[in-house]
């Protein structure tokens, strides 16, 4: 057959990070590139109870088709840890379970998104979304970022000169792949943008809850409201990737549309992990594994911070996230797309920062996981790392 | 905020079967509407021992996310049970696994279709699919069935008349809503026209283990092989809708671009239920599950049957399906779209005929469904209904 694909579909590119993340799981190799947490953390006995609990106990709810907005025991479950985040005077239908937050992205894309409509988003940005929506012919107007998230100034210049942006796309505290979280003022001074602007923002937040250092910020969702703010969450970071869930929080008018867009995309999320999230938080073992996981990822962070400077001070600068899971490095003058091919000599393995501007047009950054390995391969990696810094 | 969503949205309806399911789930109805499977079939008590194993032996990969295509396990017994169904030559990169069989039809959706490039479908058609090509702008030519499946006179007089169809989408067995099996024949004479004109069929098959009368008939696939089908199949069935998985099976270079764009879907679907899937097959429970619904379903069936003959014979005449969850029932000059006010008030439910026709263009038929209620429902519901018919 000559297969006759879809313009989206055409222009759809392999990851390359999929390849990357594929040869890095060889033995040997040291991989700092993952951004996947670390499953030997959660309570798997407990949870195995509780596995079998759902069964027995919601036997046939769990094992039946579930509402497109999620099951209703766990989207009161959300409500509440959204009201302990402050954002309050939310109701269930401000509210859609979906199949981890990447379906939150595509249905927002798939919602929004004619093809060529433009969209902000920080560059660098989250690599997931990028691909959500470029699958739907997005055009991207960048914004650079520092330790202290998108630049307003930036932000105010771009949206004056597009005045037909579909929305503002941040990832605010503990950013994937830069670390670092947007401050009180810009977060004030972004929602007043949006305002001004009349553009709403997707506040993308998958990793607040893993703050080990410092004051927690108040969300956009919490500061704005529905009226401007979408929000997106993950179980992924907080109990387990393995679940395939997330949420979003929006306008009721706009919940309504992803309901629409969701049943068509797979109908509804599994039930049987809904409820076992569920069961999870309410047992109180959603708050015990983030203990354990701030202490560990912290250890893992300070590790990774000691060794840049033992290793990697004179040719690299690099981002002390207080939360999350990454360390953003910079390079100047040293293209990391090419040293990879050096990095495979030495088996280890980080992510070019390229992959996260939609149009790569940034070649001196380097993305490091400290979640997963351990200590030592923490040390270890970046020990190979300055190696080939050291030559480069 | 004034919301600017995209024009896909911007049409996309509420369904209004979405509503009607939601009334007929009141106290006092009787719901012959739904399309689910009967979840007190299920093994629970088993089903809660193997989850409770799958989370401590497969602890890490089961909480974890897995790759795109599926965990591995579960992709082996993909292709050990299509190999059942006499479809050879397979390899693991020719089958992904999906969130349920509606991610399935999203992604062909999605890979496949420009807006407004046009597809074949049945008249009637799958309501979900047809919901899913919609979404991304499908233009539907529609072609009639009978008993024995999609008329393939007039198929080849459709794709004389158009060229550029994308592909043919077909329920060849056990239809939804028609309750039909194309005949052996037919299924020759399409795979000779999918040939001629060098247009794929999609070959959408939930329902083919749930023969309970009859001889099997080849899958297209298996006839075939992948240059010419795209083959969906999904565990909702077979073993529990709450898992939300599916599978697709198809030529090498089309799974690629699935797996593309599941990835700016979802990532990948839960691990945790593709271990529980596969442990339960492992363990003969699916079979054993199969033989419990089969007996169950032909049962309901039977009484079903038996009560139109009863009570509808006057005013209607139906399809006796030898295997699925549908009976399709035709009521000459009755508008079922207006009787269904008429059927509130006697609180039964059925789907009306038109919401399987991508333009309505249908108006008198009605689907009811014998998996989930019980033969005394059944026989009560289809009672209510001949009253309604005898008065229309």
């Amino acid at each position: 057959m000559n297969w006759k694909f879809s313009e989206r579909a055409e222009n759809a590119k392999t990851s390359e990070i999929r390849e990357l993340l594929k040869i890095s799981g060889a033995p040997g190799w040291i991989s700092l590139a993952g951004g996947y947490p670390d499953p030997a953390l959660i309570p798997c006995e407990q949870l195995a109870e509780i596995a079998k609990e759902v069964v027995v106990n919601q036997g046939r709810k769990s094992l039946q088709y579930g509402a497109t907005e999620g099951v209703l025991p766990l989207r009161e479950t959300l409500l509440r840890i959204e009201a302990e985040g402050n954002a309050n005077n939310l109701e269930l239908d401000n509210v859609i379970v979906t199949t981890g937050s990447q379906q939150g992205l595509d249905l927002l894309a798939k919602i929004f998104l004619n093809p060529g409509d433009k969209i902000i988003v920080e560059a660098p940005s989250y690599l997931g979304a990028l691909q959500a929506f470029s699958f739907y012919g997005a055009k991207f107007i960048t914004v650079p970022l520092d330790e202290n998230g998108i630049k307003t100034d930036l932000l105010r210049k771009k949206l004056k000169r597009n005045r037909k942006v579909k929305f503002i796309y941040l990832v605010p505290t503990f950013h994937n792949p830069a670390g670092g979280t947007l401050s009180l003022e810009r977060r004030k001074e972004t929602l007043e943008l949006s305002q001004e602007f009349e553009i709403p923002v997707i506040e993308d937040d998958p990793y607040s809850k893993i703050r080990f250092e410092g004051n927690n910020l108040p969300s956009l969702l919490s500061i704005a409201g529905t009226e401007q703010v979408i929000k997106l969450g993950t179980f992924s970071k907080i109990i387990s990737g393995g679940f395939r869930l997330g949420w979003m929080v929006g306008a009721k008018e706009l919940i309504k549309k992803a309901v629409l867009a969701k049943q068509s995309s797979d109908l509804c999320s599994p039930a049987l992990t809904q409820y076992l999230a569920d069961e999870f938080i309410k047992k109180g073992l959603m708050e015990d594994y983030l203990k354990v996981v701030k202490r560990e990822y912290r250890k893992r962070r300070d590790t990774m911070i000691q060794a840049l400077e033992k290793h990697c001070s004179k040719r690299a600068k690099w981002t002390k996230p207080e939360g999350g899971l990454f360390v953003w490095v910079e390079t100047p003058g040293i293209d990391t797309d090419k040293l990879f091919e050096k990095a495979k000599e030495k088996k280890v393995a980080y992510v070019p920062g390229s992959a996260f501007y939609p149009y790569r047009e940034d070649r001196c950054h380097m993305r490091l996981n400290f979640s997963l390995p351990s200590c030592y391969e923490v040390e270890e990696g970046i020990s190979r790392l300055g190696e080939l810094l050291s030559v480069a």
